[in-house]
């Protein structure tokens, strides 16, 4: 018996894939996430106390005059969807450094947020692990709103 | 009577800084912050859900063996600080880029966050603002955990 079915026991869970298994210019589709207006007046009082950030009223005197997310919020959605759809599968050894993060344009209450995110590169650095580079971006039915370069190490086979 | 102060009547709350009045190469220090276990997992369970930022048990298998903050985490306790200590002292027009966004040692439960900004350039690119590009950083008594360059449109004098 050389395997969980032939045991009847239950499958392994799926194994995580190492740094040599990752395809270069892979492109992985993100969900969808509504940024609501709660959740922007939440996130902006703890993380990011600027005024267009910490209601309508504060930020009807702001040159947006409304309600704009965090561009941390943005980027912390881009985090989760990156998570989901790729770093979840990866076996991760830990973040590194974002090359460039641009806020194209402001998320308002009540957009919805999609997006994706394409492998570059994966550059051998060290004997236990890779470093990939991941190009990623968010969009609003308006168009691109985030654009991110992640570089993150992922663990090679043993 | 031309001021606040010969009318009797409350001081006005103290101006914005127009791009212009930013001193190039000013230092600014951060306050502390104390990253707790707590917040580490609920801010890793809702934007960074890989095992290392779960729990304490989740992480025992990663390659640190403990809980690590999320970087993202680390990055909002950094705005948090810029926010306070700078961009609220500011007259904001927006983010515009992180330019490079580096962890360089894990944040554990128990350590203490400080850290500054200094003001590198401000560039009048636009009639009506400037660019401003901040370099800062975060560090525990271990050492440096974060740097981020930092570029925000700061209005100008109208």
């Amino acid at each position: 018996m050389t395997s969980a079915e032939s045991t009847g026991s239950k499958p392994s869970p799926v194994r995580l894939l190492y740094a040599e298994e990752l395809a270069i210019g892979k492109h992985l589709d993100f969900e969808s996430y509504e940024m609501t207006a709660d959740e922007i007046v939440a996130f902006g009082a703890k993380w990011d106390p600027l005024p267009l950030h910490l209601s309508e009223e504060h930020a009807g005197g702001t040159a947006f005059g409304r309600l704009v997310a965090s561009g941390l919020h943005t980027m912390a959605v881009f985090q989760l969807f990156a998570v989901r759809s790729a770093y979840a599968h990866w076996d991760m050894f830990a973040g590194r450094r974002l090359d460039d993060v641009r806020w194209l344009s402001p998320v308002f209450p009540g957009d919805t947020l999609t997006g994706g995110l394409d492998v570059q590169t994966v550059v051998m650095t060290h004997p236990g692990r890779a470093l990939v580079t991941c190009a990623g971006w968010l969009e609003t039915e308006r168009g691109r709103v985030l654009e991110v370069v992640a570089e993150s190490y992922i663990n090679r086979r043993p």
